[in-house]
């Protein structure tokens, strides 16, 4: 007992000094110039090229561990790095340093009657916490995009990834010092003392603006719930794809396929199939035989099980399951109304899609559904910050403050105020 | 003790009730169209014109038992209301009426390279609290604002101003009602007990999406430390005014006179000024001299006092007081370079101004100091949303995330994004 208290303060002292230097890191990065973000990026680049060896080597070992604690083939597979995955992380960087410097652009200005110049201007966050599972490609890529726009940044892997992160890691300070940054602007939390996680939600004394937790369900819901500072996350995407009877059958097929079977194991992959119910004749069949053709399993509501007998039968509970697996939720509805009922009743208001020729459909579809990202006659898979042009994303967000979506390099600063006068006073 | 407990349960009970009735009636107000908001709006203002009697009786019991408690002259007179500040409140429901409905609009829309059409529109933020102290118009103030935004609203007024908020909110509902809109977009809080802050500041089980407290540093203290779901508000306004050797000295006097003395009590007036050591022989003794002139205690720091001997010296807590009065501290700093140290280190990033001919010097101040509002050459009691022409604000924040600065109807909203396809799966 008395050894996991002294522990405990030890971890929580060690975190508090990680938080102070990460402040201190912020003020400078914050002026620091585009020129000087990006050619850290670059360098770091050259480092992970340059350390390709050391980072397998260090990879070799987490997966000896892995290995050992006979983990999941998937988990393994997430973890594992070899030439082309190191090149991948590398390029990444170039990437990153190619996007433009949020930093400083005017979102929008205006000018009073009494002379005053008002402009919003873009301005880093500060610090941002990263929680993260067994991808070591987090660290280059979360590192990255915090320092692109001009945060400082604690990253905390891991405990399977940890020889991993700690070599790529060093690549990022390399990049750092290349460019005379402050190398505490991207620390890696160095030990994988649970408390740690613990210390970083409770926002180290002010020394932390927002987390970010990048993993399962599990620990994104820990952290919605013990953070003690804003976290831009998604608990899970339950996604939905509405077909109205307007709909092209062609296209509303491709879409689907696409939409539940592209990936399944991604946020943007739908969960649950809405057919208009005036649509039972035309395009339920066929769409049911597109998805199980492709290797779908249907869980089918009482209306569609009248119609095609056979099906697995939904329950209560499918409404609410990401399956993030080869399997889908299938109910008919009573048109766009009724799509509206179901989506606001099991949403998760990640991502959601209308195939609809009906321009009213399509409208009320927009208006009336409040999740992140809604499409009309596209697949859900789109909802990612790579495909909505935004470079790379660091996660996608389902609260409604401040980051919704995609969270890339915009979404990751604040703005100010500056107004330009010529001795006014108020009256 | 058991009557505490059941009364805490029946409070509780009272108030999710209220968070669930708002989270009902946030859904139709999403949707609502700018002229059905603004028709409620209108009728409010009929409203409270037709039921200033009431109000004023209501008023007369409020202000009955603030002179029995023997309160300070200053809260009675922010309690009181006469005929000219009920014209005053009906008339703000008119020009919030005539403010642009942010709901929709469209922030930034753009092309991908495979047809899709991307736009980020803004939506209500869904449910917001807002607790207040003693001025009654908060209660028509912050009522009418979340409605133009599109969100349902719980108030939550102090109880020494009970019967008077009662009576303006029976003037809201007629204002929705009269609109068709649900009567529960705008709820007053019916009990003065203690447990329903407590209860506000938990969420309510999700049914709150943002906090705004509206009173003193200890209300919004309270609430910044308990509140589990995202408050918009300042601590406190810590203003600075840098004069810079550059600055023309009789522009100089009018900002400091200005930004300290215009009104003392308001979150933007001027706690600390702050004078170039370049400009010692030529501003320092003109600028204390207006600013004594205009009756201002002035408390000054080690080295003013050399200069300017038989001032009262400032402590190392004068740098971090919010006087709200008219008391000033000064201090010399090391040219821009010293202001901004100081500045980062006694700010409370609400505004801050400088005074300077030298463009380098603004840029520095507008680069390296992160506060919501910076002011070049012009007074910091222009800290406002009016002031800014955003229309009426419910109050300024100073945190990073979602809204900054003056809050207005444009930030009790959020966004998210529709993309429109023809048949896009992606690859």
């Amino acid at each position: 007992m008395l050894d996991t208290v002294s522990n405990q303060n030890s971890v929580e002292g060690l975190m508090l000094g990680i938080g102070r230097r990460a402040r201190a890191a912020a003020r400078p990065l914050a002026i620091a110039s585009a020129e000087a973000k990006n050619t850290a990026l670059l360098a770091m680049a050259d480092a992970l090229v340059a350390a390709e060896a050391d980072i397998l080597a260090a990879n070799a070992l987490d997966l000896k561990h892995a290995a050992e604690a006979g983990l999941a083939a998937s988990f393994v597979d997430r973890l594992t790095l070899d030439s082309t995955r190191v090149a991948a992380i590398a390029q990444s960087m170039r990437e990153i340093a190619e996007l433009a410097d949020p930093v400083g652009t005017i979102i929008t200005e205006w000018d009073r009657p009494n002379g005053l110049h008002i402009e919003r201007v873009r301005t880093p966050l500060g610090v941002i916490g990263v929680i993260y599972e067994s991808r070591p490609n987090v660290t280059a890529d979360a590192g990255a995009l915090c320092l692109k726009a001009g945060n400082a940044v604690i990253l905390r892997g891991g405990s399977d990834s940890a020889h991993s992160s700690r070599a790529i890691h060093a690549c990022l300070v390399k990049g750092l010092v290349a460019a005379d940054l402050p190398a505490d602007a991207i620390q890696l939390v160095p030990t994988t003392d649970r408390a740690a996680v613990g210390a970083l939600l409770s926002g180290l004394e002010g020394s932390i603006d927002v987390i970010v937790p990048r993993g399962g369900k599990s620990l994104v819901a820990r952290v919605q719930q013990e953070a003690r500072v804003p976290v831009f996350a998604h608990l899970e995407g339950l996604c939905h794809v509405y077909v109205d009877s307007s709909a092209d059958l062609d296209m509303a097929r491709k879409i689907i396929v696409n939409a539940k079977m592209r990936r399944t194991g991604i946020c943007g992959s739908a969960e649950t199939l809405l057919v208009d119910s005036a649509a039972i004749a035309t395009h339920l069949q066929p769409l049911i035989e597109a998805l199980t053709e492709a290797g779908c399993e249907i869980r089918a509501s009482a209306t569609v099980l009248r119609i095609i007998p056979g099906l697995k039968p939904a329950t209560e509970e499918d409404w609410r399951t990401e399956y993030l697996d080869a399997v889908i939720s299938v109910a008919v509805v009573d048109g766009i109304g009724g799509a509206i009922d179901h989506i606001a009743r099991y949403s998760s208001n990640h991502t959601e899609a209308v195939v609809a020729e009906d321009p009213d459909v399509v409208e009320r579809f927009f208006n009336e559904i409040d999740s992140a990202i809604l499409l009309h006659n596209a697949s859900t898979q789109f909802a990612d910050g790579g495909e909505f042009g935004m470079g790379a994303e660091i996660g996608i967000a389902t609260g409604k403050m401040h980051a919704r979506g995609p969270v890339g390099v915009e979404q990751l600063t604040s703005f100010k105020y500056r107004v330009r006068g010529n001795g006014q006073v108020r009256p």
